[in-house]
């Protein structure tokens, strides 16, 4: 391998058109020395849409941070807005691992004092929420806003789905006196660009934001903590179909 | 069956000498018409002592969730400490699921203002503040203590750890101004009622706690809300090693 | 006394007929061996609807909890909504003491990730409020809503309250993105059960909810921490009416 | 009454010896047009300490409070650190009350971002604690010390408490990084314009600051709120050795 | 200079018509000792409304609490609703100093438990809001409310701006559910006492506050901490415009 | 120019060998195509330690970003750890602007559960805890320490404010329970890789961090958003000193 910085990209779900999508938004900004390997699980669910759904997409998650890891990437992207299974990806990596929702995030609250969040079922509503207070965001977000379609909506090729994005957006610039908006979900990638110059104010995307913390991580010689909570797993036998993680 | 409430015990890991361990502090508790089903994964970890291992493990607890649902249980117990998986296991099951450091921390405020933790690895201290946060119980706890001992030294019979437990709730006494412990593992629970006794404060063990949860909840007809978040898993097919989900 | 668990009923207002819905509430739930002694103040309020009226609850609380604790009663229930003389009563009891809301609040937290408090007159709301507070919960608490119908309205016998309280069930389960409803009176108890089948949620009621805490913590052996700010009130001669409390 | 503004300093525990020194103080600071009335219940605790004491001596104020109403007071103090019956004082009075804990708590943050507590006994820690959540200042408290010496320590003659409050002064001046001390006992009161002298930092007496408060709500024209929970108690009658309140 | 108390209260923007109105809300509430020194800046901003203009204003308030305490003055008033400049102006000064945004809202807590802030236009809500959160009472303010039209507004003569606060005053009152309003502008600060007498609930005007508040701490002999970071600033050389500030 | 990122450095104090300190390193980050343009106020205070020296400071900030934006700058730093000025020079901006604390305690989030802060002398701590509270990363930060001495201190060339960092640092390690460290001064930018390297946990400056912030904001193509109040500075005529920000 000869970039710079190589970033693994992982879509915690087994859709192989939402890979696509998030490959395409991190290449679009990726610097000329970095290198995108987007993967998704080979086992897991076709979209994260709740608790059970995050709690499934962790292990796939996990099983391609080792395998990053041992290809040597230079950090790792989990590319879910409910950054499944995000610490535990810390403690298997040796290099940074960031989550989108906690990309997308951070960005926002470098340009606008409060944000609003437009995201897909209102059942996640309340991972956004526990993200947020997890990372200290909870007084930033001025309100969560949910499309109520779920998040293959994004990939039927009817742009339905774009447009209630679109729509609520809209809605968040109306009434919420935030000064920026975050899309909830790592199949709306492709849509922050254009609403932004469309709307007229920042609309961020996670996967893009991701691939520049990363970026920016790896250039200032950080990885993730090896002192404390994020320190590798203990070495202990794992057994089943947890056997592959031993070794 | 023909009990009137019949709980399922998971210990996440899959040490047997723990399960057991559990499961006579469960049924040392339980009501008259209460069955203890004390089960573990057959595939996971050997002791949960960080996020790594608490995703491994949350798998198995939602493997034990869905045949304890199978099986007709009043209601279901994470038991370690970390509650790995609780709403995810919460979205599958159909009755109520109580963590163990869910039910110890409910117990602690209820009998004292301030409590203090006496848990196993240092690295697991920032788990259970991430609880203490998620429950509303952060201004509750005066301190966090760790013997630095793994959780399976309270298995080796040399009765190292328990020593070193007692040490640590006599050290929280004197200097935390708290009123009351809760002990910070499940291997912890045969301890609570002799600390309790010899210490003259209430030292709070979750597997018990959870226990006499359960069985209040089943008494009172409340099982967990199938309205909004926790509603069961949307359905949609799960790939390899997790298809044992569908259907 | 031959029961198992005895659990005194203390309803801190006057009236007998919401004494009487209470303890017919608290029996409805308790286990085999529990005897419910329900009582109330022969000197007090007949309903507590504001900071003032709570005031004169706790003395009758107060009153109560020591006549109980002299009879040898296995716990205590504060059973109304703003739990009046809570840690006060936790001062003077040897046993555990729960007050309705807290119960309520903590079993809801344990079914759902947010509820609603459907309640009495507005005034009442910052009590509420407050005790979310107190109690940790205030981000489990997704909204406030009052039937602006005083206290003794639910003992009229014209079942309007009770229809403006299923009224403002459904308007929170429509509005709300909450998962329950915490009923916010004691003379509300009889109305849990129905509501939860009807709706289809969990409705709470505190005193069942309480009912089934006393005997939880009695069953685990725990009772009020005497280490600390609990501890038993320092010996004091107290004088003029108060003097009941001395010796 | 021809002064301009009488206030009723009510002490809540049954001390005169108290009740002077509070006097004193509150007469040390009065402005030439007001007028101090210093009293205190002539039923209940001769000092309080503790959650118990606190609600025995809310009803002593509450009835101090309808006597300095009906005599037309320009406004109400709550001359003990726990401020009790704070909020149901408020109801029943039509002008301001302020409580000492408040006044001592407002003053600080004035003068210094953040302050240190020196009281009693450490059991009443958690009552300060409450009140420093309650009234928003959480943050802007450093530390909280006891001097681990009853409240009528203070008036025993010895000068011991006198000594230990000015010893535990000078350790939260070198170790707690804060700017000003609150003393957390009416007791105190005469002690802080000379602490403040000797330590070279505010330390801050609640009896003054309380008079000054009153007095400023006066001139400004400013009462407790009568729209919403502070408005008068709801009519209802009361019986018993509350039957005094009515009426 | 011959009066007890000599305030100094600074309006931070070069209006001299709202330092003329300021000065009468000043004078409208002074004690019989009590001088009040009117001033602004020379140089600045004719309006503040925003983080920018904050900035700029921050200066002004330097320069003139420099003059203040050079003439001996026995305490500072910063007369805008972002009290620009506060902690800075604490170091420079010996004497108290307050700003009317912090005196407003500390003078609300104590008549209400919870107020609403109506101010002129809505990006200074951030404003408000961060200083809710430095204050401590972010808990206690239950919405804020923006008349949408400039600081200057109030001062054109045509009496729209006050008609604008008087409908959101009633507004407030009728939906937020709070029990005081704090106006959030010093060109309100003729309103307050009209308000309150008209809508029958306290209107809370900062500056009159403020001058009671300097007042009462004048009175106590409490001066801003010079223990810790409100410490006079060391002495080192400032530059070119701020070479004022030397010596 | 040719650069594709130009990044103004704004050192807000007036010493050119910090500055020069501050400019090596952000070069040392910045990417192939990044230019830096490292500049500090020609007028204002040579060092920065209080909120005082920070209002002072702020103005310098704005001349400098006024100045970069006029230049055509990509985005502005403000380099020093307090961020004096951020939100007023976000309003004036059109591009991004990140102050070194925001983005070392951001990037600390990303690689470590939790961070200490060593910083200069002990009265700028409270600036420190400010700012962890406006950024929302207050329970992040384990614990803060000073070195007690001057921030000039690192320019004298002994090496003894650098030993006393390192010295501070290993305390951290040992005791704070965090797995990262963040350098609180822009003058320590230069010594956070080789203190990585020898102490095996992240330290981070925030100087370089911001470089990587503002390339990634740029790379992304989000400016500070104009929706709302970090909108452009409603124009206005300043007058004096500040008319220089007029046009």
């Amino acid at each position: 391998m000869t970039a710079d910085c190589i970033i693994q990209v992982i879509n915690p779900n087994t859709s192989r058109a939402m890979t696509a999508t998030i490959a395409d938004a991190a290449r679009a900004v990726a610097a000329p020395g970095t290198e995108i390997l987007a993967v998704c699980p080979q086992e897991g669910a076709p979209s994260i849409e709740g608790h059970f759904d995050e709690a499934i997409a962790a292990i796939g998650v996990l099983q391609q941070v080792k395998l990053g890891r041992e290809a040597g990437v230079s950090g790792h992207i989990i590319a879910c807005f409910g950054d499944p299974g995000l610490l535990a990806a810390r403690e298997l990596a040796s290099r940074p691992v960031v989550g989108i929702a906690e990309a997308a995030m951070h960005m926002a609250t470098l340009v606008a004092t409060r944000f609003s969040i437009v995201t897909t079922l209102p059942r996640t509503l309340t991972i956004a929420r526990h993200l947020l207070h997890q990372y200290g965001f909870e007084r930033h977000c001025a309100a969560l806003h949910a499309i109520d379609l779920p998040v293959l909506a994004l990939e039927d090729g009817s742009g339905l789905a774009q447009q209630k994005v679109r729509e609520q957006c809209i809605e968040a610039i109306r009434h919420d006196g935030s000064g920026a908006i975050v899309l909830g979900c790592g199949g709306m990638a492709d849509l922050a660009r254009e609403l932004t110059q469309e709307l007229g104010i920042p609309v961020i995307d996670g996967v893009s934001a991701a691939v520049k913390m990363i970026e920016s991580l790896h250039a200032l010689g950080l990885s993730t903590s090896k002192h404390g909570d994020l320190d590798f797993p203990l070495v202990k036998p794992l057994s089943g179909m947890f056997g592959s993680f031993n070794g």
